[in-house]
């Protein structure tokens, strides 16, 4: 190892160790965190992030990461090192201290206002924060890259290497052909029966299903925990310390069971990042799309299965009496429902891209400077009515639902889209890499699946970006089209449909 | 405010914010930490405790504290800012890189042999990991204040100030008035019976009746939780969130009650220390020693005494139903044993200092030079026959019982003797000025004790030191009189002594 490779890994292992630090405190804080310990948590969180901004910005990590991507050979893995960090280093330094105070300072703003202004349903009550975040964020953009659109800076953070460019034909497809099958949905006048997923169901016996699942699923519970949270979540301190997080709903399974399944997909890819890249560059996980493609993959591609709750069902009815006496059909139906709604959390998997599709359009559009922040609540009740043919009746349900506008994170939401398409991508191709999943989840066996993400994504951690991982997995470019087949044939079966529209 | 002091107060308070950003991460270990993260966790909390070193011994930090010493008056405030600042740089900066990370490996090498050796009682499975630690804390003293005696730079660190010559008469007078009152116990032939406190008591119902009598201590669980563990621990993030521990006997309610007693007592000083110090040098509590007289003040002036139980016992009752029928006076005796034993961490009140006092002279000659550490297992056996007129039957009950030397905690055990000291002579202070006590705790009204407690020593936090403290509070200086009084008070009781020896 060179001298520059050296500082470059050693102060990058201090960065990790130091962002650790925060998760650790961000979990507790979540988690356990006693009322009154609010305050100082805040002011010790952001100590060690002004800790972790001055040694990212340090020159002699930049002279380091520039002199080792100097002398590495192209398409080797240092060089995937070197492109991971100085994309983090040149994010960070590229924004001045000033400019990241300020951001600071109108997130902390805006989501004071955003609260206020949700729980009375008032867009007024926020719009001055929140067009102070979109100016800062628009100025932040064009700090760390001058020469791209603002909003595929923006998108970079979460997802590297998208562009609106690319996403555009795809939320378009996924419009085009989501619309009908609605129509479709609406027109056969059919409603699906949820009853056989409500009943009354205890917090404890929900909490032993959901280990019950996440253990066979695969989930290592010496390397990770389960605890209680208001809002579900995974965070990860390293490959044998993963936290997932849960909520319940006394009345109906779904919020604790698939909210365990979605966290512990999340899990199990954060179990699966190699040892030998730990506390490295391209240690982390790739993007949050890929991220958010685990967690859909063990929620919908496997935990709303027909086969999955054939093997369920009998382990169901023992950990919850209160589970109706409904058939595997039933509950399948049940979990299958396509109904547009105002609410993006609330949405079943038909209609959950079109809420996506619409903040897509929107957001991008603001950052073009086609749009203005206090011009956002119309646009946003516009575009529902045009992508859902529903309007909002108050902004509560409408422009104010999403915390994420509040925190600044404006190009997040693409994400949840991409982690859809690639969940299904992924899925094909484990499927016809290992034949009949179906017969394997029937006897409750997931390892194989597990095997295949472990080997095609999770072992791959950063040393390819998104867009490669995807590929190398799947053989073809991310796309929707596997998602489009999966969503339209499952939509047909629930709603008995004889034409499933082109 | 200075430019020197607006140095010195942000470096503080960094340092302060890694430092609770180490005690979150401790606490998460000991409580909620998954059996495979143990590894990371240790990487991550040495780069902490290394960026904390580093940040500790910035010259800039020095030099604002030189300054800022320079120029404040004599007897202020800012004066015992400095006083205290000064000790933990120099502290830390007067020892070397090298023999820093001599002294991690060392004790980490310690801690695997210690419990190698314990386990099989054999010393010297841990002889040659001790002699390395010994040597390597005489260099560190050495390297600290090489113009002092080892020992009192060692005890220095955790209790600021005290040398073992003003500890050797306190010790000696201890041990005078102790054995002989052993001895009248012994020739007395009376058993205490300890069946009161036995019997069948279930986890939760232990937790709720410790949750009960914490929260009528005065402890804010809004500020604080309780959470088990194997070895309880008091662990404060800041005075708005203190974290305490327990661990339970399903047959004897002593470990569950009385450690949370203990433990509360610990989080009510964090809990008191004041708003406007927080994160300054000052801010923390003063001293191991004034920190163990909170504790032992709650868990056995207040918890072991007839009046508390008087309040307690119907309340236990409804709490425990596996409670024995007894009297307030029986389960009072049953408190107040008074048996030479090998074990420090079972002994009674009344044998519990000779333990310590066994300690220190072990321990002062080990420093002096007198002792080398293989002749740490003779000097042991022959300590506890003299003091105690017990000789270990084996190491493991022996030399070998106390984690402490293992993590080089040398000096450390001291302070358990002070606390006691200085909670009876607290005790007694508060007891002249509030009337009284027990009247008090008869009805369960331990507000104006904890207020007491509140104004005179949680309020001072490290202002003064805490030899100085006692004396503002109780108005003399530290001494063993109150304890020994104490001592053979409810010993003479519990064994019917007519005479309590002089």
């Amino acid at each position: 190892m060179t001298k520059a490779e050296q500082i470059m890994f050693s102060k990058w292992r201090e960065l990790c160790d130091i962002a650790t630090s925060s998760h650790v405190l961000s979990w507790d804080q979540e988690t356990y965190m006693p009322a009154k310990g609010r305050h100082g948590r805040g002011q010790v969180l952001a100590t060690l992030a002004g800790l972790r901004h001055r040694l990212m910005t340090d020159s002699a990590l930049s002279d380091a990461i520039s002199a080792t991507a100097d002398s590495c050979e192209k398409g080797s893995e240092l060089e995937a090192q070197c492109r991971e960090a100085r994309r983090h280093v040149d994010r960070a330094s590229r924004v001045s201290e000033k400019l990241e105070k300020q951001l600071a300072e109108a997130t902390s703003a805006g989501l004071s206002a955003w609260q206020k202004a949700r729980a009375e349903s008032d867009f007024s009550l926020f719009s001055s924060e929140l067009k102070q975040i979109v100016e800062l964020r628009r100025e932040q953009a064009a700090a760390i890259n001058p020469g791209a659109a603002a909003y595929d800076v923006l998108m970079d953070e979460f997802e590297p290497g998208v562009t609106q460019t690319e996403l555009e034909p795809v939320f378009s497809e996924l419009c085009a052909e989501l619309s009908p099958l609605l129509t479709a949905v609406t027109d056969s006048g059919f409603q699906v029966d949820e009853s056989p997923v409500k009943g009354d169901f205890k917090e404890s016996d929900q909490r032993e299903f959901g280990l019950f699942v996440a253990r066979h699923m695969g989930f290592d519970f010496e390397a990770g925990r389960l605890d209680l949270t208001t809002h579900p979540f995974c965070q990860s301190f390293n490959n044998q310390d993963v936290r997932i997080t849960w909520r319940y709903m006394e009345d109906d399974l779904r919020s604790a069971l698939y909210g365990i399944m979605h966290e512990a997909g999340h899990g199990l890819y954060e179990q699966g990042l190699p040892d030998k890249w730990e506390g490295t560059p391209i240690g982390g996980a790739v993007s949050l799309g890929v991220h958010e493609s685990q967690s859909r993959l063990w929620e919908n591609l496997v935990g709303r299965s027909e086969s999955f709750w054939e093997w369920a069902l009998p382990h169901a009815r023992k950990y919850l009496p209160g589970l109706s006496d409904c058939s595997v059909g039933e509950i399948w139906s049940a979990l299958h429902t396509a109904k547009p709604s105002f609410v993006r959390v609330e949405a079943d998997e038909a209609t959950y891209n079109l809420h996506i599709a619409i903040r897509f359009d929107v957001e991008r559009r603001l950052f073009a400077g086609e749009l203005e922040a206090d011009e956002l609540p119309a646009a946003w009740d516009d575009a529902y009515e045009k992508y859902l043919g529903i309007r909002p009746a108050n902004a509560s349900d409408g422009v104010l639902q999403d915390i994420h506008w509040a925190m600044g994170a404006f190009g997040y939401f693409p994400t949840y889209s991409l982690g859809n398409m690639i969940s299904c991508q992924l899925f094909s191709a484990a499927g016809r890499e290992l034949g009949d999943l179906d017969a394997q989840f029937r006897v409750g066996d997931f390892a194989p699946l597990l095997e295949w993400l472990r080997t095609n994504v999770h072992a791959h951690a950063s040393r390819y970006n998104a867009k490669e991982l995807v590929e190398r997995a799947t053989g073809a470019a991310l796309g929707s089209a596997d998602f489009l087949s999966y969503i339209k044939g499952v939509t047909a079966k629930a709603y008995r449909l004889d034409n499933i529209p082109a």
